[in-house]
């Protein structure tokens, strides 16, 4: 190797495998997004409170799915006092933390939600962050399902503010106690069966990519898949795997409910999750939610380990066009359920809590897909353009920016080499501003500015064949006095609004 | 010690220390303020980008004051591939890295802002947390000092659209130039002295802290505080702390500009530092921004160490009583500069640049003292009470509920255990529900609904003397139908609404 490919590289601006830079685009449709969703969670009472991005590690908890070393998943690192803090994996363990910490001056029911950033330490893939957004609304210290159901109501508000219209969302709810009871019921209750049950539930997970044959593999021998990999099943006996599968395949929850009854009863809890899921469906039924918007599926699972009772999904139903080509509904875009155990973890009574979790940049992607964003266009700034440099010309283009700003009017005076003109429309261009405001010695000498309609002069440019009939036209350029200015180009703005609006981009 | 005192300790609730949990009305105000600055800067011509919260430590890069080892004062752990990734400890380092990583498709100059969290690795202390939020706004790819000066009025601007008047905030403006120049002036130019200007520079930044005495001290042999503790000074001669202590306390730029002018003579960066210093001042002033809103001021320095000209701060000037009970002005809320190395680090090109920070939470602070925050007052959920727990019972609260959402109306079912009443009326007092409906048996078999105006019923609490009245009285509950509540509501509330305009507090 020579010295010269020895030498030490120049610094290389990359980011961490994983995570991302927002464009403004993205930005301005998630503040979009989320105003709208805070608008609905204020509107079923619910207030917000933040934690921050920290936690002690041991006050998080270890609840997430497919993690079976202590701490996988999780970005950590010890503090001074050598004690292992975290970053938050989702925003329910700190909300129990908080609680917790605060339980004396906090008044029961106590009805939050939170936005914010959560972190996972994991292989990074399409569309899968290392860190991403979350949108929470949580009850905590409401023992009753009323709570649950009010959940499923509002996440399914949620969807039609956001304007994805009835049937083309549903909101699936299933019940931890009910799985627990087809669990005890096929032999698989008790502590010791807790590694099976995990494989089983994994298993069922796995019925919106596999379907119904797949699942069966998995809950048997095992299966192997178009690469030749093998995955070892649960090791379930054919009896055993056909009631899973009748559990998990209920499509019609009122037609089944009496036989899942049936096959839980005698169980510890299967009987009281069957009669919390009739009681949700009354509940959401009363209120005028159908099983168009709300429905029971039993196949729903969430892998979240901290759950108890009622478990949520809200599900995207319309068919987008994957990676690979194919036609495939669009499915989840957040969860949840009841966690009565995570704040109880910190103190010495039962504290009764469930909640909603919706995957903002998932739910950006959906909308994104139906057109439902981007309608709060932003105009790009007016451009004052520079075409002398000295002390006092550069006062006088920066007034008038200010007496644009001053109006309400987006501007900007150009910050680049103004030496080269030309760059200066290109800006404009690019930037796609509305306007260019020109003065050079002979305007300056008038006390008058040439006012540019570059929306106007695109379009004219497309029509007017040659540059002869461009220059005699100029009817997208104007010479207005210095004190006109403002309101001249108020009006072209305006103009210009009425256009988007009649081609129905405003 | 006892095997009982040997028992592991139940999981405690706590936060790691410098972290906080934010309240409802701390992210309200928050939301409002930053709505504020957005609609400012907007309105300048720039436009959202936001990067992630980690960074390779190697990108951000070593500038945080006072931080003598390296990677003090920043949280950093290893990825799985053995790099060093840091959280952010500033705003300005990531989007440094964001420019140079996708120079080739951003259109110069860039005109950005983002609001974002921020971490240091720092003892925390009263006011000082480790996590804390910071709004800035930058422009890459402009190398006047045009952009340094749209900085300064754009926070000018931001200020009174907060609320702050004219006269209480001033935005003051320095130059690294001038100060090099300085240094280079009294002999400490070049290389080997930097560890001895950075003495001076603390020096100099203590000036509002200890007044040009301490400074003196500081410059000079050294300072003893109150508690004997004593800090070795720069060890500047009697001439050379004259020439600092002359340039920090220039009051009058304008008077004074001459004579500094002299003073840097002959120095490498000195004279254009003061030519930079004169042409912001014309530019401002011609944009009507006069020294009481804009001010040259030599004193200020800022901690950050990569910033290469202008220096800007925003300060405060109202009083207010400090944690000793002393008159103190506000001080400082946001600051910024010219860095035009920090992009070109990963370049093999200059890329000049300006950006201000305004620091969200100490902003926020100032905003209440000023009473500026608040002003959007959020009304409490109306709260329908449960009389009765059985499943059609519940439906039906759960139905008036819904109704009432789906006019617009905050409302809440009671979610909490139902069979004590008293509960819920106390739940809405703690809340400050402005509105509870109850629904008994006898109301429910008369298809009608009680609404209890909770407001007016504690104010007419504190003017009815004896319980005998107040239960004659009974003006502030009204029984309707089920068919008219929400438009009796609806009514109610607009009372209440009219009734806090003229009290002063809507």
């Amino acid at each position: 190797m020579s010295e010269k490919q020895k030498k030490p590289q120049k610094l290389k601006a990359r980011l961490p495998r994983g995570f991302v830079d927002r464009t403004a685009a993205d930005i301005r449709a998630v503040d979009e997004m989320t105003a709208k969703i805070r608008e609905v969670y204020e509107r079923y009472g619910f207030d917000p409170v933040e934690t921050p991005l920290f936690e002690y590690t041991d006050a998080l908890g270890k609840f997430l799915p497919d993690s079976d070393r202590p701490n996988e998943g999780v970005f950590s690192l010890t503090d001074d006092d050598d004690q292992w803090m975290s970053l938050r994996y989702d925003l329910t363990a700190p909300l129990a933390r908080h609680v917790a910490e605060n339980f004396n001056e906090i008044q029961l029911p106590y009805r939050t939600y939170r936005a914010g950033y959560v972190f996972r330490n994991e292989k990074p893939g399409p569309g899968r962050f290392r860190q991403f957004m979350q949108f929470d609304a949580d009850t905590v210290g409401a023992a009753g399902v009323a709570a649950d159901a009010e959940m499923c109501m509002m996440m399914a508000d949620t969807m039609e503010a956001l304007g994805i219209k009835r049937g083309d969302y549903v909101i699936r709810v299933n019940n931890r106690k009910v799985l627990d009871g087809v669990m005890e019921a096929i032999g698989l209750g008790g502590e010791e069966n807790a590694g099976r049950r995990l494989t089983v539930l994994r298993a069922i997970d796995k019925l919106d990519k596999f379907g119904p044959e797949g699942v069966r593999l998995l809950l048997g021998e095992g299966r192997k898949d178009e690469s030749g990999d093998f995955t070892k099943g649960a090791g379930l006996g054919a009896d055993q795997i056909e009631k899973v599968l009748f559990f998990v395949g209920i499509k019609d929850y009122a037609e089944s409910a009496a036989q899942l009854a049936e096959l839980v009863a005698g169980t510890a809890k299967g009987p009281e999750g069957v009669e919390e899921l009739n009681q949700i469906g009354h509940l959401v039924g009363s209120a005028g939610y159908d099983s168009g918007r709300i429905k029971i599926d039993p196949s729903v699972v969430r892998g979240l380990e901290y759950y108890t009772g009622p478990v949520f999904e809200a599900e995207l139903q319309f068919a987008v066009t994957n990676e690979k080509g194919d036609k495939v509904v669009f499915g989840s875009v957040g969860g949840g359920g009841r966690y009565d155990g995570l704040v109880s973890r910190f103190m010495g009574q039962p504290v009764p809590a469930t909640g909603f979790s919706i995957g903002v940049s998932r739910l950006m992607t959906a909308l994104k897909n139906l057109g439902k964003l981007g309608e709060d266009e932003v105009v790009a700034p007016v451009l004052v353009t520079v075409m002398d440099g000295d002390t006092d010309s550069m006062g006088r283009y920066q007034r008038f920016t200010q007496a644009l700003r001053a109006a309400g009017i987006r501007a900007e005076m150009y910050q680049g080499n103004w030496k080269k003109f030309g760059n200066q429309l290109k800006y404009a261009d690019r930037r796609n501003c509305p306007i260019a405001i020109i003065q050079g010695g002979d305007e300056r000498a008038l006390g008058v500015v040439q006012i540019k309609d570059l929306i106007e002069g695109k379009r004219l440019a497309g029509e007017i064949e040659d540059n002869v009939t461009w220059r005699e036209a100029r009817v997208a350029q104007v010479s207005v006095s210095e004190e006109d200015m403002v309101q001249r180009i108020r009006e072209i703005l305006a103009h210009q609004a009425d256009d988007r609006k009649r081609a129905g981009r405003g």
